[in-house]
């Protein structure tokens, strides 16, 4: 019998269930599935939580949300096809997105078929075991609220959907076990307003780095150094921030870098990634990677062909310049091939087509070729799923790509063109470097032209 | 065949290990014991983790530990008998010891059976199942390291020494969310000097609010607001401490307190305690219980009773008073019950005996009444298991908490006699609160009289 075990209610577990509930609405036969989530709401990473460390029943938070973030990628690269943002918002909004405005348009998506009934808040998955003979798996699930294990449960299909930006990846650097400050991960930043007035160290060059030095700036750090060990990151930074390269040791509240030279700070910032981790799987079911756009071991960006039976999947586990539109197709070929509508190939099939797919990730060496690895990933999903949309936004990508080039710190008061709808984007009322609120109901209250 | 599985390497994992090889070394036939530890060394909550939230592996900090922490008790009322201060400093120190050389005490004492042997570190339990139809565990471990499961095994007996001060509790208050400076638990609190000249809110009452108002006013907090559900703490503080009924809510940063009052704080420390959590057990094994002085379902506060074999055991589960040297009874008399030199009585026997105790607590009402009930615990164990020393410490405790009434800033300067050498502590060299260097090494350089 199939039974599915989803794991995680962000916007990849979400767009499982919102196909599973779409092929249903379409006459078909959908199987039991629960999702089991840890937080007490569905949206994955969208959720703001104010604690850091360990939630109030001892398991790490998962979501890296802080007060006053805002997309990063013009939301005609998230947009899916069949809840435009025109339908949701039923005007023109801004391409740049709050928090809370991201998360109000999924969850709208969601409403449309009912997709949150599935699942089930404050439970977290503590183990999944592969059982060979009975070619299922056997899950350990705890309710938290209840603080009580749930009946140990059967279920022949798994599908990971934990997301992978929750774990933080945080070097040590000499000495600092010793620093007189608060050093702290991205994952763990909440405010930027903690450190007004302050010195501070940023270590990093991705896009924690980038949009927390923004963040900074915004809400008035004194002075901000970025250490990173791949070199300047190119952007024409505000007079309050300075490159460096990779720090080398911390001294008292002196932090010193590779060439030389030596600052002092108030508080140190990791923006050092996140770690690909499964703390409830065995090796054998573990998927394990660094981020990158095509994860080992897995057919099609999905498929987990290490374990036997091909009916363990992960969804979203990819490095990103798709989003949302990559989770949906993602969830949408894993429904089909779940559905038996599909059928997988032998596994050495399988493993070649991962190999082509690898091969071809080896040559990229630019940003504009990763967007474009990744357009013909979702492509190639598209066509082999037959998703009914043409989800290539590329020129989108590379147009962000290249204001963001151009400047930093304006690159969000830019306007883009809806691939689905034609519709351009408005203004935002107010530059993002000079907007100070940005909850969904003040969003709500803008008057947009 | 007996095998040890002992999970925690901290004083009361360690002082298992202690036990069993000074058994062996009296030339007894000692089980395979094998200790996993999370962490990267023995120690427990004495080692100092510079990370706050999750460790490099994604598994939550296990480790509460502040720079400048001295304990805020006696070494006299921890002192271990066969191992004295006067043996491991050879001289008369202090009585109250800054974080390192209370480890470097307990870490003495456990070279010299060389204890540490039988502990992997890095090594983290999952989880632990019982199986009825062997009567034994199977345990599945993983090395952080490696990032690999250990291949499952079976053990007889189950020791859990994972402490109880690891898992904060953290209560919601209404507008939290909201508030845009640090909001941290003292379980994430690394250094004072953080908070040089803020404005704070401290919510609790107990040791760890106790210690961190104090700590907060040493380095320099500009003042400090303290909030509790349970009334004023009753010490006479600095003026830059205010005591304040219950936080209601949270607006901006300006926190309202039951009585009407407000004020603004920069950064919010809860100091409010931490939960019994054991998230590699299930509900058949795991201990379920508030911070008390009696912990439910375990028979001589060591075995748990619930399910069937009574091989599992729990070390350092109580509220303390009483911390290395219960925890070192405790150990002695789990080891002689595994080899078989104690016999427990039938379950009936072992529940009416829980039920005492239960009741002799429900009629604790005092702290001095709480400190004599742990007394006669303790020395009930010593009794019950042969322990060779008597564990009595009542009056230094007694003496400790009168002391510490008189005065919460001076209460550290005081010297005590200790129990088992008769050796008087000599005064600190400075003043507690005037004391900003801390390290092993500066306290093995100082001029002691």
């Amino acid at each position: 019998m199939t039974r599915i075990c989803l794991i995680g209610a962000g916007p990849s577990g979400m767009s499982m269930l919102y196909n599973l509930a779409k092929m249903k609405e379409q006459g078909k036969h959908i199987p039991d599935v629960v999702c089991y989530e840890k937080q007490s709401d569905c949206g994955g990473l969208w959720n703001f939580d104010w604690r850091t460390g360990v939630d109030e029943h001892g398991e790490p938070i998962h979501g890296s949300m802080y007060h006053h973030l805002w997309s990063n990628n013009p939301k005609e690269c998230l947009e899916l096809p069949d809840y435009t943002f025109d339908r949701h918002f039923g005007k023109a909004i801004p391409s740049f997105l709050p928090r809370e405005v991201i998360l109000d348009y999924l969850s709208g998506r969601w409403k449309t078929v009912n997709a949150t009934k599935f699942v089930r808040l404050n439970t977290i998955v503590k183990n999944v075991v592969y059982n060979s003979d009975k070619d299922n798996f056997t899950v350990w699930a705890r309710d938290q609220v209840e603080d009580k294990d749930l009946p140990l449960e059967q279920f022949s299909h798994i599908v990971v959907a934990t997301g992978h930006f929750s774990v933080p990846n945080t070097p040590y650097f000499k000495g600092v076990e010793t620093f007189p400050g608060r050093v702290l991960h991205s994952h763990d930043f909440r405010d930027a307003r903690e450190f007004k007035g302050k010195q501070l160290l940023v270590i990093g060059s991705s896009y924690s780095a980038e949009d927390i030095l923004l963040q900074c700036v915004k809400f008035g750090a004194k002075s901000i150094v970025c250490s990173s060990r791949s070199g300047p990151m190119g952007f024409k930074w505000p007079a309050q921030i300075q490159e460096r390269p990779l720090l080398e040791k911390i001294e008292g509240q002196t932090v010193f870098f590779k060439d030389g030279t030596s600052t002092e700070v108030d508080a140190i910032i990791y923006c050092t990634g996140y770690k690909h981790t499964f703390s409830f799987l065995p090796d054998n079911l573990r998927l394990q990677t660094e981020n990158r756009f095509y994860p080992p071991n897995l057919y099609k960006g999905i498929v987990w062909i290490k374990t036997g039976n091909n009916k363990l999947m992960y969804i979203g586990m990819q490095n990103q310049f798709y989003s949302m539109t990559m989770f949906d197709v993602q969830s949408f070929w894993a429904c089909r091939v779940i559905l038996g509508e599909k059928t997988l190939p032998e596994k050495d099939t399988m493993e070649a087509d991962i190999t082509r797919w690898t091969q071809k990730l080896e040559r990229v060496t630019s940003i504009a070729q990763a967007m474009d690895f990744q357009t013909k990933y979702v492509m190639d999903l598209c066509r082999d799923s037959g998703y009914q949309y043409n989800l290539d936004v590329k020129d989108i990508l590379n147009d962000w790509d290249q204001k963001k080039r151009e400047s930093i710190i304006t690159y969000r008061d830019n306007v883009f063109k809806s691939k689905f709808t034609g519709t351009v984007s408005c203004k935002p009322p107010k530059p993002f470097m000079a907007a100070f609120e940005d909850s969904l109901d003040s969003f709500c209250k803008l008057n947009l032209h």
